[in-house]
């Protein structure tokens, strides 16, 4: 009901936390994972409930820090408490994935992480939109590591590189 | 910042908690306590924040049984963690009320209680309608004391007589 | 077209009457009785229609708390009036299940069961989930039933022990 | 909380009946009687909750027929049950008029009095739309009432021949 | 791109229209004709669209009243132009039917059908629910029909038969 | 109920018509008058409701190309028909602005106007936004007007030389 | 990742550039390049995206106007950025395509595209419309080519035409 | 129409820019503003709009990592183009604020924020809550300074010490 993925059984401490509310949820937080590692940044993954497991997802983020993780990614669906929970209980960036599965499309979630009161923030991402969650978890880690900001700027940049050399054939004249 | 009524200062225990996330709900939810004294259910009243006061709200709530506390009535707006907090650290009947106030109408207080994860219900009621909560806990205490059975069956039938009565004024030749 | 299920021929006399607008809704509702039956609570099981059969709602309502029945749980769909047209029409709790179907994702059965004016509660649970309507009438008759209180409390603790046996596989170091 | 008009002490029998859920509803309802006064369809008009006073409706409703009134104007808000209530009592024809003052705009209150399952409709006007209920009663009675069919087709002339002459006087060259 | 159903070829005189805006809507809107068929009242069916033949359309509603029709049904999809289009056209009764198939689940066309300005209302009923339109048809044909009127009551009193069959079965002790 | 405003009595020829169906909407459209004035596009305006006066406005439409109109400016609210029925009678472009007004939010007026069908498109603005249903206006004039194309680059230009001088003010180490 | 379709090798110099933010878009907006193909107008099509490759978006938007390129269709979905960046860089007139595709039915995109700030319009048509984006850059070609608005007028009396046929068609006595 | 605040003339480089689209937004963002300087965050405040003067922000934009700057919270409403437009041009973590005040209730800035594209994410919080983006900004900056993070947990503890109190009180016995 809960796994850890490491890119390497030798990895480097963990810097990012992925914990999602539902074992239902693995999929779409897979993203994230698949994310990070792209960029060679070492976390974890967990499934712990905010509404069903309280008690103990209150144990798990109350090591977080002392444990060397620097960002938590938090993903959940319809009365989606698990990004609030968490950030309730600790003072690391939390991410906010809102996930849809419900009857509502998403909105119920969307609303239900976003919706913060004052000092308690949830840095939301798009629906379903895990790798933004991991882009942004490598953002945060590249203010103090220009190796990855090196990275994060190559990968923009491949954006530029390719959406102009498709222009370019598009306009081509010989076409 | 919170506080407790009590009808009487010899008031017998209370068996309702009203709880609320923000002093700013107060108005809001004292029809709730208001409603209640109508049908001489004792309750208390506190404020603390499922996102602000996290350890707090814990403690609370894990002593509500034991002081004899039958139903939980708790109030929140925004991405309204409260009521779906308390009801998953607690197997008490918790009945949460939407409040409005933020920028959407309600909308996301209403889907952040009532869609709760199987395992861990919430009884919403509408938007604001404190008085609504409060009716509920009644027949939920009636159940176990037919004195309150009988308050809420008089209650029913004072809607129906005044019904009816303007019904034959409204309807009446001479009119 | 309405039918009852009593998990023994010798069941004890009911103590929860689900209800539904129309028998589509009898799948979605289904899990409201395997819940009910997780816990022994005896229950029956009814489709009747506010919209189409009024008349008949309002006998079979007239005589549920005389029958012994305590708490009610009422499904419908669309402009989903069943729940308010029960809670109307008796003083027993009345736990209301918008049921999905139709072209906008169930938002119109949410806000018509919930939205109830004062005086007249629906104990509304998420969309389609009739396993929390189930659980809210368990916690409810709980209260005057510590054996139930007792299968409460250890539903929600084998989620915390699931999730904490989750973890410490998630985080082992072998892994 | 409830009275009738009529716009003379001789009326003839009443035609239309405008009921509406809450006395609050009251200012909002006076344009279908005002409406209604304009082309001399005599109505009557009355107060009575569905969800607070279902007995005393079923009895109104179960006498309106026999009594010579053809058409039902309801309105209602929140989880606007009355028109529906009255549809699922009466075969006469039912017209709807959400009303707004909640929380959310009225949507609840459009979507519980349009969503009717089929076989008992509502035929529904915009929000707080007495006004449209009204022409809509009389567009249903004018069907037998060559009369009132002429004080229609009156009506609708007077529109046009009035933007006839304001687009006249906005073109004209001398302005 | 438009056809009309006579229920017999030596078929009275159409006393109901049902118009869609879009050849894709006739199967939503058989149900009318159905409906219809099954309460004996003659109609005629035609597919017409306000926004790309509004010269047709015009020519067609200008002769409905003249050619014996009594009240109008029309369909209509995304900005649904129709029913509000014929009611400005005509001073019979014009039953809206919203039906979905865009991206946002019929929302649009809802909206677009019932909020007509004063003065020209559309009698709109639920979502694709062309079935009650023909119901409201009919409920209105059958103020000057007692024929229709009994038959009206009869499919009343149907339903309630069947759920009282139905609740019987459900509750018989030897189940 | 209708006027037209033209910035000379010497006026050229209006090339833009700005209509809309209600005269309360004429403050939220006079935006649309005062920005074609700044580029000097003379234009006419009048008020003509498309469900109330739908015969008046076929005749207006119908001879706008011949008075040598090029773009049409039709704003309105609720089932916001106005757009939707000039762009159904020419094949000049129609420009709409969604009025706010209603219980809705203008969201009925932006679904009803943006929503069309393949054939008959109407290019909507955002709500309310009649200042930008003149700069489209414009900008489609400009294509064969270069001293518009110019005003409208230099418009464009202004934006850029403000921000950049309060940027630089802004950031001013003196500060 | 981005191509470019002429009808004709000899092609004139295209007048319409068809812009969409991600190559997913290429199918819904084909109608586009279809419908323009089908009134003779020479286009391009491009896939660049707003939020990746703005840079590349820039130069390409730069170039347009001197390009000959005199309207500009773009479509997004999400986030739709890119028609509004579109219209930021250029005076051309530019007719914004929501595309669904993401979670929420299409309403993110809507409102994106058309809720732009005054003075920087987009004429925004309805969700994944491309056909109707086409046919209204048509129409503002057509004001100054009098062949193209004679194929227009054709166009719209089609509609009439097939409209009417089928009419009588469904009228005629011996069906 | 820009301005920069620093809470001290000797300021210490700023670290976190804050950027609105318009000058109406400077109240709604100065809370992001006194939220930094409660925890001594240097910051710098300019007002560039996306859609109005995107050269301009692409220049600012383009320098803020060399000039120092670690976090960009960004402001806007409507078709909030400008968390997203600086998202593009930056590897920078970026903060958006979506800001109510159209007819939408800030719906329609909500989801231009959120629904970026993958690999361009932009961590939104709630409606007008910039309060909520200086503390994330805070959170995201004290991961490389402990005194910060001192400064955080000694925020968060405040609010449990102030509701550990208000809890106390509430439940005093001699209230």
């Amino acid at each position: 009901m809960s796994e850890i993925s490491r890119n390497d059984p030798n990895a480097r401490s963990p810097k990012v936390a992925i914990v999602y509310g539902s074992p239902s949820d693995a999929q779409t937080m897979s993203k994230a994972g698949a994310t990070l590692e792209r960029f060679g940044v070492p976390y974890e993954q967990v499934s712990v409930s905010a509404h069903r497991a309280p008690r103990t997802l209150a144990e798990y983020v109350g090591e977080l820090a002392a444990r060397g993780i620097a960002v938590v990614i938090a993903g959940a669906g319809l009365a989606a408490a698990l990004p609030g929970s968490v950030a309730a209980l600790t003072t690391l960036p939390v991410i906010g994935v809102p996930i849809t599965g419900g009857a509502l499309d998403g909105m119920d979630s969307l609303l239900a992480i976003v919706q913060m009161p004052p000092g308690v923030p949830v840095a939301t991402v798009g629906l379903n939109n895990s790798t933004n969650a991991a882009v942004l978890a490598t953002q945060i880690l590249a203010l103090s590591d220009p190796g990855l900001r090196a990275l994060l700027t190559a990968f923009k940049d491949d954006f530029e590189k390719a959406a102009a050399a498709g222009l370019e054939e598009a306009l081509a004249p010989d076409r």
